[in-house]
Protein backbone atom coordinates (compact mmCIF):
# COMPACT_ATOMS: atom_id res chain seq x y z
CA UNK A 1 0.00 0.00 0.00
CA UNK A 2 3.08 2.37 0.59
CA UNK A 3 2.47 3.87 -3.45
CA UNK A 4 -0.84 5.50 -2.01
CA UNK A 5 1.80 7.77 0.40
CA UNK A 6 3.20 11.05 -0.69
CA UNK A 7 6.14 12.62 0.60
CA UNK A 8 6.12 13.47 4.13
CA UNK A 9 3.08 10.88 4.84
CA UNK A 10 3.24 7.90 6.86
CA UNK A 11 1.28 5.05 7.54
CA UNK A 12 0.37 4.47 11.42
CA UNK A 13 -1.36 1.76 13.36
CA UNK A 14 -4.49 2.42 15.30
CA UNK A 15 -4.64 -0.34 17.22
CA UNK A 16 -8.37 -1.30 16.65
CA UNK A 17 -9.46 -3.95 13.71
CA UNK A 18 -6.36 -3.75 12.30
CA UNK A 19 -6.75 -0.75 10.91
CA UNK A 20 -4.46 2.25 9.97
CA UNK A 21 -3.88 5.73 9.46
CA UNK A 22 -2.30 7.74 6.63
CA UNK A 23 -0.63 11.13 8.46
CA UNK A 24 2.08 13.78 7.40
CA UNK A 25 3.71 15.25 10.21
CA UNK A 26 4.40 18.94 8.35
CA UNK A 27 0.25 18.97 8.78
CA UNK A 28 -1.68 17.76 12.40
CA UNK A 29 -1.36 14.27 13.23
CA UNK A 30 -3.83 12.84 16.35
CA UNK A 31 -3.67 13.15 19.49
CA UNK A 32 -4.70 11.58 22.90
CA UNK A 33 -7.85 13.68 22.54
CA UNK A 34 -9.06 12.14 19.36
CA UNK A 35 -8.75 9.07 20.86
CA UNK A 36 -10.80 9.63 24.38
CA UNK A 37 -13.34 11.58 22.39
CA UNK A 38 -13.46 8.18 20.35
CA UNK A 39 -13.88 6.37 23.30
CA UNK A 40 -16.34 8.31 25.41
CA UNK A 41 -18.64 8.82 22.32
CA UNK A 42 -21.54 6.18 21.75
CA UNK A 43 -22.71 5.02 18.66
CA UNK A 44 -25.34 2.63 17.78
CA UNK A 45 -26.79 0.02 15.59
CA UNK A 46 -28.84 2.14 12.54
CA UNK A 47 -27.29 5.21 13.83
CA UNK A 48 -25.66 7.66 11.14
CA UNK A 49 -22.45 10.08 12.23
CA UNK A 50 -21.25 12.96 11.24
CA UNK A 51 -17.40 13.92 12.62
CA UNK A 52 -16.95 17.91 12.27
CA UNK A 53 -13.37 18.71 10.86
CA UNK A 54 -12.30 14.81 10.86
CA UNK A 55 -9.20 15.84 9.56
CA UNK A 56 -7.23 12.70 8.67
CA UNK A 57 -10.45 10.69 9.69
CA UNK A 58 -9.26 9.16 12.87
CA UNK A 59 -11.84 9.90 14.86
CA UNK A 60 -14.73 7.88 12.00
CA UNK A 61 -11.67 5.07 11.81
CA UNK A 62 -11.97 4.72 15.61
CA UNK A 63 -15.45 4.70 15.95
CA UNK A 64 -15.82 2.19 13.11
CA UNK A 65 -13.63 0.24 14.92
CA UNK A 66 -15.90 0.52 17.98
CA UNK A 67 -19.47 1.08 17.45
CA UNK A 68 -21.70 -0.97 15.68
CA UNK A 69 -23.43 2.48 13.85
CA UNK A 70 -24.39 2.21 10.07
CA UNK A 71 -22.30 4.60 8.68
CA UNK A 72 -19.95 7.68 8.97
CA UNK A 73 -19.23 11.32 7.26
CA UNK A 74 -16.72 12.94 8.16
CA UNK A 75 -16.51 16.69 6.87
CA UNK A 76 -13.12 18.24 6.41
CA UNK A 77 -12.08 21.94 5.32
CA UNK A 78 -8.76 21.16 3.76
CA UNK A 79 -8.50 19.35 0.98
CA UNK A 80 -5.37 17.73 1.67
CA UNK A 81 -6.35 16.36 5.00
CA UNK A 82 -9.63 15.13 3.87
CA UNK A 83 -7.56 13.19 0.80
CA UNK A 84 -5.06 11.40 3.56
CA UNK A 85 -8.69 10.84 5.11
CA UNK A 86 -10.11 9.16 2.19
CA UNK A 87 -6.95 7.37 1.07
CA UNK A 88 -7.31 5.82 4.54
CA UNK A 89 -10.50 4.65 4.48
CA UNK A 90 -9.83 2.85 1.36
CA UNK A 91 -6.38 1.43 2.77
CA UNK A 92 -9.01 0.03 5.60
CA UNK A 93 -11.87 -1.22 2.78
CA UNK A 94 -13.83 1.36 4.76
CA UNK A 95 -15.33 2.98 1.15
CA UNK A 96 -19.22 1.76 2.01
CA UNK A 97 -19.10 2.58 6.02
CA UNK A 98 -16.68 6.44 5.94
CA UNK A 99 -17.62 9.22 3.45
CA UNK A 100 -14.63 12.03 3.32
CA UNK A 101 -16.65 15.58 2.71
CA UNK A 102 -14.32 18.39 1.59
CA UNK A 103 -16.32 21.07 2.85
CA UNK A 104 -16.80 23.84 5.50
CA UNK A 105 -17.78 23.19 9.35
CA UNK A 106 -20.32 26.55 8.60
CA UNK A 107 -22.20 25.47 5.72
CA UNK A 108 -22.75 21.45 7.36
CA UNK A 109 -25.71 21.99 7.58
CA UNK A 110 -26.70 23.99 4.47
CA UNK A 111 -24.79 20.73 2.64
CA UNK A 112 -26.64 18.24 5.15
CA UNK A 113 -30.10 19.21 5.71
CA UNK A 114 -33.01 17.81 7.43
CA UNK A 115 -31.31 16.85 10.66
CA UNK A 116 -30.40 13.17 9.71
CA UNK A 117 -27.84 12.78 11.85
CA UNK A 118 -28.23 10.74 15.51
CA UNK A 119 -24.65 11.24 16.12
CA UNK A 120 -22.15 14.30 16.22
CA UNK A 121 -18.52 14.49 16.88
CA UNK A 122 -16.43 17.06 17.30
CA UNK A 123 -12.72 17.79 18.05
CA UNK A 124 -12.41 21.44 17.42
CA UNK A 125 -9.52 23.77 17.70
CA UNK A 126 -9.35 25.14 21.61
CA UNK A 127 -8.13 28.18 21.27
CA UNK A 128 -9.75 31.31 21.03
CA UNK A 129 -7.12 33.90 19.77
CA UNK A 130 -4.14 34.03 17.53
CA UNK A 131 -1.32 33.79 20.46
CA UNK A 132 1.52 31.78 19.26
CA UNK A 133 0.32 31.34 15.38
CA UNK A 134 3.64 32.40 14.24
CA UNK A 135 5.47 29.24 15.33
CA UNK A 136 2.77 27.20 13.27
CA UNK A 137 1.98 26.08 9.84
CA UNK A 138 -1.42 27.17 8.41
CA UNK A 139 -2.65 23.39 8.63
CA UNK A 140 -1.87 23.30 12.76
CA UNK A 141 -3.19 26.37 13.03
CA UNK A 142 -6.66 26.36 11.61
CA UNK A 143 -6.75 22.36 13.70
CA UNK A 144 -5.68 24.41 16.97
CA UNK A 145 -7.35 27.59 16.87
CA UNK A 146 -10.37 28.97 16.23
CA UNK A 147 -9.33 30.61 12.63
CA UNK A 148 -12.02 28.79 10.43
CA UNK A 149 -14.51 28.02 12.69
CA UNK A 150 -15.56 29.13 15.70
CA UNK A 151 -17.23 26.93 18.88
CA UNK A 152 -20.38 28.88 18.50
CA UNK A 153 -20.08 27.47 14.65
CA UNK A 154 -19.98 24.08 15.76
CA UNK A 155 -22.24 24.06 18.33
CA UNK A 156 -25.16 26.20 15.92
CA UNK A 157 -24.32 23.36 12.78
CA UNK A 158 -24.19 20.16 15.76
CA UNK A 159 -27.56 21.40 16.77
CA UNK A 160 -28.93 22.07 12.93
CA UNK A 161 -27.76 18.61 11.81
CA UNK A 162 -29.24 16.57 14.92
CA UNK A 163 -32.74 14.56 15.00
CA UNK A 164 -34.50 15.12 18.32
CA UNK A 165 -33.02 13.70 20.95
CA UNK A 166 -29.71 13.21 18.55
CA UNK A 167 -26.37 12.94 20.69
CA UNK A 168 -23.57 15.28 20.30
CA UNK A 169 -19.93 14.33 21.84
CA UNK A 170 -17.14 16.90 21.68
CA UNK A 171 -13.57 17.20 23.74
CA UNK A 172 -12.44 20.73 24.75
CA UNK A 173 -10.68 22.73 27.40
CA UNK A 174 -12.10 22.73 30.87
CA UNK A 175 -11.26 26.98 31.06
CA UNK A 176 -14.31 27.00 28.52
CA UNK A 177 -16.64 24.91 30.45
CA UNK A 178 -19.37 27.48 31.32
CA UNK A 179 -18.87 29.05 28.08
CA UNK A 180 -19.62 25.34 26.56
CA UNK A 181 -22.60 25.32 28.99
CA UNK A 182 -23.94 28.45 27.87
CA UNK A 183 -23.54 28.74 24.46
CA UNK A 184 -24.40 24.70 24.30
CA UNK A 185 -27.96 25.38 25.84
CA UNK A 186 -28.76 28.23 23.43
CA UNK A 187 -28.47 26.15 20.81
CA UNK A 188 -31.06 23.20 22.37
CA UNK A 189 -28.02 21.13 23.16
CA UNK A 190 -28.22 19.78 26.64
CA UNK A 191 -25.37 19.12 28.66
CA UNK A 192 -25.87 15.44 29.88
CA UNK A 193 -22.63 14.01 30.79
CA UNK A 194 -19.46 15.28 31.46
CA UNK A 195 -15.61 13.51 32.13
CA UNK A 196 -12.70 15.46 33.08
CA UNK A 197 -9.36 14.24 31.85
CA UNK A 198 -6.13 14.73 34.40
CA UNK A 199 -2.79 13.97 33.68
CA UNK A 200 -2.27 12.77 37.47
CA UNK A 201 -5.08 12.35 40.15
CA UNK A 202 -3.75 15.67 41.96
CA UNK A 203 -3.90 18.01 39.10
CA UNK A 204 -6.05 20.22 37.59
CA UNK A 205 -8.00 18.61 34.00
CA UNK A 206 -6.29 19.49 30.71
CA UNK A 207 -9.26 17.92 28.56
CA UNK A 208 -13.06 18.25 29.67
CA UNK A 209 -15.87 15.51 27.81
CA UNK A 210 -19.28 16.25 26.68
CA UNK A 211 -22.18 14.58 26.03
CA UNK A 212 -25.45 17.08 25.23
CA UNK A 213 -28.40 15.79 23.72
CA UNK A 214 -30.47 18.14 21.49
CA UNK A 215 -33.35 18.99 23.37
CA UNK A 216 -33.13 17.71 26.61
CA UNK A 217 -34.27 17.96 29.77
CA UNK A 218 -31.38 20.16 32.65
CA UNK A 219 -29.82 17.16 34.59
CA UNK A 220 -26.40 16.44 34.41
CA UNK A 221 -24.05 13.02 34.82
CA UNK A 222 -20.39 13.94 35.79
CA UNK A 223 -18.11 10.77 35.25
CA UNK A 224 -15.50 9.29 38.00
CA UNK A 225 -12.41 11.48 36.85
CA UNK A 226 -10.05 9.85 33.69
CA UNK A 227 -6.78 9.57 34.96
CA UNK A 228 -3.48 9.38 32.33
CA UNK A 229 -0.57 8.94 34.40
CA UNK A 230 -0.90 6.59 37.50
CA UNK A 231 2.81 7.54 38.01
CA UNK A 232 5.70 10.01 35.80
CA UNK A 233 5.90 7.59 32.51
CA UNK A 234 3.39 5.61 33.72
CA UNK A 235 0.33 5.46 31.96
CA UNK A 236 -3.48 4.14 33.54
CA UNK A 237 -5.03 1.14 33.29
CA UNK A 238 -7.88 3.05 31.62
CA UNK A 239 -5.90 4.53 29.09
CA UNK A 240 -4.22 1.35 28.36
CA UNK A 241 -7.79 -0.15 27.58
CA UNK A 242 -9.07 3.13 25.62
CA UNK A 243 -5.96 2.73 22.90
CA UNK A 244 -6.04 -0.78 22.56
CA UNK A 245 -3.75 -3.41 24.12
CA UNK A 246 -1.09 -3.26 21.71
CA UNK A 247 -0.83 0.09 21.52
CA UNK A 248 2.30 1.49 21.80
CA UNK A 249 3.03 5.14 22.33
CA UNK A 250 2.86 6.47 19.24
CA UNK A 251 0.91 9.38 19.00
CA UNK A 252 1.03 13.26 19.59
CA UNK A 253 1.17 14.50 23.02
CA UNK A 254 -1.72 16.43 23.98
CA UNK A 255 -2.24 19.77 22.34
CA UNK A 256 -1.65 22.80 23.83
CA UNK B 1 -20.64 25.73 80.15
CA UNK B 2 -23.23 22.79 80.01
CA UNK B 3 -26.19 25.20 81.68
CA UNK B 4 -26.57 26.49 78.29
CA UNK B 5 -27.78 23.44 76.75
CA UNK B 6 -31.32 22.59 76.07
CA UNK B 7 -32.87 19.12 76.10
CA UNK B 8 -31.43 17.07 73.30
CA UNK B 9 -28.63 19.12 72.64
CA UNK B 10 -25.03 18.54 72.88
CA UNK B 11 -21.77 20.03 72.57
CA UNK B 12 -19.19 18.93 69.40
CA UNK B 13 -15.88 19.91 69.26
CA UNK B 14 -15.24 21.68 65.52
CA UNK B 15 -11.18 20.92 65.98
CA UNK B 16 -9.82 24.27 64.71
CA UNK B 17 -8.73 27.27 67.47
CA UNK B 18 -10.53 24.85 70.01
CA UNK B 19 -13.89 25.97 68.93
CA UNK B 20 -17.00 24.23 69.95
CA UNK B 21 -20.60 23.90 68.71
CA UNK B 22 -24.18 23.61 69.94
CA UNK B 23 -25.74 21.01 67.61
CA UNK B 24 -29.05 18.63 67.92
CA UNK B 25 -29.91 15.70 66.61
CA UNK B 26 -33.44 15.63 66.39
CA UNK B 27 -32.48 19.52 63.92
CA UNK B 28 -30.06 19.16 61.32
CA UNK B 29 -26.04 18.90 62.09
CA UNK B 30 -23.57 19.31 59.96
CA UNK B 31 -22.04 17.37 57.68
CA UNK B 32 -18.91 16.99 55.55
CA UNK B 33 -20.22 19.65 52.73
CA UNK B 34 -20.14 22.39 55.79
CA UNK B 35 -16.42 21.55 56.77
CA UNK B 36 -15.43 21.10 52.39
CA UNK B 37 -17.25 24.62 52.08
CA UNK B 38 -15.43 26.28 54.70
CA UNK B 39 -12.22 25.52 53.39
CA UNK B 40 -13.40 25.86 49.90
CA UNK B 41 -14.10 29.42 50.56
CA UNK B 42 -11.46 32.15 50.69
CA UNK B 43 -11.72 35.88 52.86
CA UNK B 44 -9.29 38.18 53.57
CA UNK B 45 -8.66 40.89 56.20
CA UNK B 46 -11.03 43.55 55.87
CA UNK B 47 -13.73 41.20 54.37
CA UNK B 48 -17.50 40.98 55.38
CA UNK B 49 -18.69 37.59 54.86
CA UNK B 50 -22.29 36.77 54.82
CA UNK B 51 -23.39 32.98 55.26
CA UNK B 52 -27.14 32.29 54.12
CA UNK B 53 -28.90 29.68 55.59
CA UNK B 54 -26.12 29.24 58.49
CA UNK B 55 -28.22 26.41 60.47
CA UNK B 56 -26.01 26.26 63.48
CA UNK B 57 -23.43 28.41 62.49
CA UNK B 58 -20.96 25.67 61.34
CA UNK B 59 -19.51 27.43 58.30
CA UNK B 60 -19.05 31.02 60.04
CA UNK B 61 -17.40 29.33 62.97
CA UNK B 62 -15.00 27.52 60.61
CA UNK B 63 -14.40 30.60 58.82
CA UNK B 64 -13.26 32.23 61.22
CA UNK B 65 -11.06 29.89 62.52
CA UNK B 66 -9.65 29.52 58.79
CA UNK B 67 -9.58 33.04 57.85
CA UNK B 68 -8.64 36.64 58.57
CA UNK B 69 -12.05 37.94 57.49
CA UNK B 70 -13.12 40.67 59.86
CA UNK B 71 -16.48 39.83 60.39
CA UNK B 72 -19.65 37.29 59.73
CA UNK B 73 -22.96 37.20 59.51
CA UNK B 74 -25.03 34.23 59.61
CA UNK B 75 -28.66 34.12 58.73
CA UNK B 76 -30.96 31.55 59.48
CA UNK B 77 -34.98 31.58 58.75
CA UNK B 78 -35.49 28.62 61.33
CA UNK B 79 -35.06 30.51 65.34
CA UNK B 80 -34.17 27.39 67.01
CA UNK B 81 -31.33 27.06 65.24
CA UNK B 82 -30.79 30.42 65.31
CA UNK B 83 -31.08 30.52 68.68
CA UNK B 84 -28.55 27.80 68.75
CA UNK B 85 -25.85 29.30 66.80
CA UNK B 86 -26.09 32.33 68.84
CA UNK B 87 -25.17 30.18 72.00
CA UNK B 88 -22.35 28.92 69.95
CA UNK B 89 -21.02 32.12 68.71
CA UNK B 90 -21.19 33.06 73.12
CA UNK B 91 -19.81 30.05 73.87
CA UNK B 92 -16.61 30.36 71.54
CA UNK B 93 -16.39 34.23 72.69
CA UNK B 94 -16.93 35.32 69.06
CA UNK B 95 -19.53 38.04 69.61
CA UNK B 96 -17.56 40.97 68.54
CA UNK B 97 -16.83 38.52 65.05
CA UNK B 98 -20.10 36.99 64.83
CA UNK B 99 -23.42 38.12 63.99
CA UNK B 100 -26.67 35.70 63.78
CA UNK B 101 -29.34 36.85 62.58
CA UNK B 102 -33.29 35.10 62.02
CA UNK B 103 -34.56 36.13 58.78
CA UNK B 104 -35.53 34.55 55.56
CA UNK B 105 -32.59 34.37 52.26
CA UNK B 106 -35.39 35.83 50.20
CA UNK B 107 -35.04 39.12 51.87
CA UNK B 108 -31.32 39.19 52.47
CA UNK B 109 -30.84 41.79 50.53
CA UNK B 110 -33.96 44.05 52.34
CA UNK B 111 -32.04 43.40 55.31
CA UNK B 112 -28.90 44.05 54.55
CA UNK B 113 -29.26 46.65 51.24
CA UNK B 114 -25.99 48.52 49.76
CA UNK B 115 -23.87 45.33 48.65
CA UNK B 116 -21.43 45.55 51.52
CA UNK B 117 -20.29 42.02 51.49
CA UNK B 118 -17.69 40.85 49.87
CA UNK B 119 -17.48 37.42 50.28
CA UNK B 120 -21.19 35.16 50.79
CA UNK B 121 -21.43 31.59 51.27
CA UNK B 122 -24.54 29.43 51.08
CA UNK B 123 -24.45 25.46 52.03
CA UNK B 124 -28.19 25.16 50.19
CA UNK B 125 -31.41 22.73 50.29
CA UNK B 126 -29.81 20.32 47.31
CA UNK B 127 -33.17 18.90 46.64
CA UNK B 128 -35.80 20.71 44.61
CA UNK B 129 -38.89 18.07 44.78
CA UNK B 130 -40.99 16.87 47.86
CA UNK B 131 -39.42 13.40 47.69
CA UNK B 132 -38.95 11.64 50.46
CA UNK B 133 -39.77 14.30 52.89
CA UNK B 134 -42.24 11.95 55.16
CA UNK B 135 -39.19 10.55 56.93
CA UNK B 136 -37.88 13.66 57.63
CA UNK B 137 -38.55 16.33 60.62
CA UNK B 138 -39.56 19.91 59.19
CA UNK B 139 -36.39 21.19 60.86
CA UNK B 140 -34.74 18.57 58.38
CA UNK B 141 -36.45 18.76 55.24
CA UNK B 142 -36.05 22.71 55.44
CA UNK B 143 -32.35 22.28 55.37
CA UNK B 144 -32.22 19.60 52.58
CA UNK B 145 -35.05 20.73 49.97
CA UNK B 146 -36.59 23.35 48.57
CA UNK B 147 -39.08 24.41 50.62
CA UNK B 148 -38.58 27.61 52.23
CA UNK B 149 -35.74 28.81 49.69
CA UNK B 150 -34.85 27.69 45.69
CA UNK B 151 -31.27 27.79 44.44
CA UNK B 152 -32.86 30.82 42.38
CA UNK B 153 -33.58 32.69 45.60
CA UNK B 154 -29.92 31.79 46.69
CA UNK B 155 -27.91 33.41 43.61
CA UNK B 156 -30.56 36.53 43.18
CA UNK B 157 -30.31 37.76 47.11
CA UNK B 158 -26.37 36.59 46.90
CA UNK B 159 -25.70 38.99 43.84
CA UNK B 160 -27.46 41.73 45.42
CA UNK B 161 -25.42 41.45 48.61
CA UNK B 162 -22.77 41.37 46.82
CA UNK B 163 -19.99 43.88 45.87
CA UNK B 164 -18.36 44.37 42.43
CA UNK B 165 -16.11 41.29 42.20
CA UNK B 166 -17.47 39.79 45.25
CA UNK B 167 -17.16 36.19 45.87
CA UNK B 168 -19.79 33.94 46.09
CA UNK B 169 -19.07 30.04 47.35
CA UNK B 170 -21.38 27.18 47.20
CA UNK B 171 -21.44 23.42 47.53
CA UNK B 172 -24.27 21.51 45.79
CA UNK B 173 -25.23 18.22 43.65
CA UNK B 174 -22.97 17.82 40.52
CA UNK B 175 -26.31 16.81 38.72
CA UNK B 176 -27.24 20.00 38.74
CA UNK B 177 -24.12 21.78 37.10
CA UNK B 178 -25.70 23.35 34.35
CA UNK B 179 -28.97 24.41 36.07
CA UNK B 180 -26.30 26.29 38.60
CA UNK B 181 -24.27 27.68 35.96
CA UNK B 182 -27.26 29.46 33.85
CA UNK B 183 -28.88 30.46 36.87
CA UNK B 184 -25.44 32.15 38.21
CA UNK B 185 -24.71 33.86 35.15
CA UNK B 186 -28.26 34.95 35.10
CA UNK B 187 -27.24 36.89 38.04
CA UNK B 188 -24.53 38.30 37.07
CA UNK B 189 -22.53 35.99 39.04
CA UNK B 190 -19.97 34.12 36.97
CA UNK B 191 -18.52 30.58 37.76
CA UNK B 192 -14.58 31.13 38.53
CA UNK B 193 -13.88 27.43 40.36
CA UNK B 194 -15.18 24.38 40.65
CA UNK B 195 -14.09 21.22 42.34
CA UNK B 196 -15.31 18.02 42.29
CA UNK B 197 -15.44 15.91 45.35
CA UNK B 198 -15.72 12.15 44.53
CA UNK B 199 -15.91 9.14 47.53
CA UNK B 200 -13.80 7.35 45.95
CA UNK B 201 -11.44 8.44 42.75
CA UNK B 202 -12.85 5.97 40.95
CA UNK B 203 -16.67 6.97 41.60
CA UNK B 204 -18.77 10.11 40.36
CA UNK B 205 -18.59 13.14 42.10
CA UNK B 206 -21.25 13.51 45.12
CA UNK B 207 -20.53 17.39 45.63
CA UNK B 208 -19.34 19.70 43.44
CA UNK B 209 -17.75 22.74 45.09
CA UNK B 210 -18.35 26.77 43.24
CA UNK B 211 -16.92 29.89 43.27
CA UNK B 212 -19.10 32.04 41.48
CA UNK B 213 -17.30 36.17 41.02
CA UNK B 214 -19.69 39.14 40.53
CA UNK B 215 -19.08 40.80 37.06
CA UNK B 216 -16.16 38.63 36.59
CA UNK B 217 -15.28 36.97 32.50
CA UNK B 218 -16.53 34.05 31.45
CA UNK B 219 -13.40 31.84 32.13
CA UNK B 220 -13.39 28.56 34.30
CA UNK B 221 -10.63 27.08 36.48
CA UNK B 222 -11.82 22.98 37.59
CA UNK B 223 -9.74 22.56 39.95
CA UNK B 224 -7.92 18.50 40.57
CA UNK B 225 -10.69 16.47 42.03
CA UNK B 226 -10.99 15.90 45.92
CA UNK B 227 -10.95 12.37 47.22
CA UNK B 228 -12.73 11.28 50.42
CA UNK B 229 -11.12 7.73 50.84
CA UNK B 230 -8.33 6.81 49.77
CA UNK B 231 -9.53 2.63 50.79
CA UNK B 232 -12.92 1.60 52.40
CA UNK B 233 -12.88 3.36 55.71
CA UNK B 234 -9.53 5.14 55.33
CA UNK B 235 -9.97 8.73 54.67
CA UNK B 236 -7.56 10.78 52.57
CA UNK B 237 -4.93 12.71 53.44
CA UNK B 238 -6.62 16.22 52.40
CA UNK B 239 -9.80 15.33 53.66
CA UNK B 240 -7.07 14.87 57.59
CA UNK B 241 -6.06 18.30 56.80
CA UNK B 242 -9.33 19.55 56.00
CA UNK B 243 -10.87 18.80 59.37
CA UNK B 244 -7.69 19.36 61.35
CA UNK B 245 -5.52 17.47 62.43
CA UNK B 246 -7.08 16.14 65.93
CA UNK B 247 -10.40 15.54 64.05
CA UNK B 248 -12.41 12.29 65.17
CA UNK B 249 -14.92 11.30 62.88
CA UNK B 250 -18.59 12.84 64.62
CA UNK B 251 -19.75 14.55 62.01
CA UNK B 252 -22.68 13.45 60.10
CA UNK B 253 -22.50 11.35 57.13
CA UNK B 254 -23.00 13.46 54.27
CA UNK B 255 -25.90 14.53 52.89
CA UNK B 256 -28.58 12.75 50.42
Amino acid sequence: MTERLLPGERIDELYRNGYRIIQNRSFFCFGIDAVLLSDFAKAGSGETVMDLGTGTGVIPLLMEAKTQADSFVGLEIQDASAQMARRSVALNRLEDKITIITGDIREASALFPGRQFQVVTCNPPYMENRHGLQNLSREKAIARHEILCSLEDVLREASRLLCYHGRFYMIHKPFRLAEIIRKCKQYRLEPKRLRFVHPFVDKEPAMVLIEAVRDARERIQVEPPLIVYDAPGKYSEEIYRIYGDNWKETADAPRE
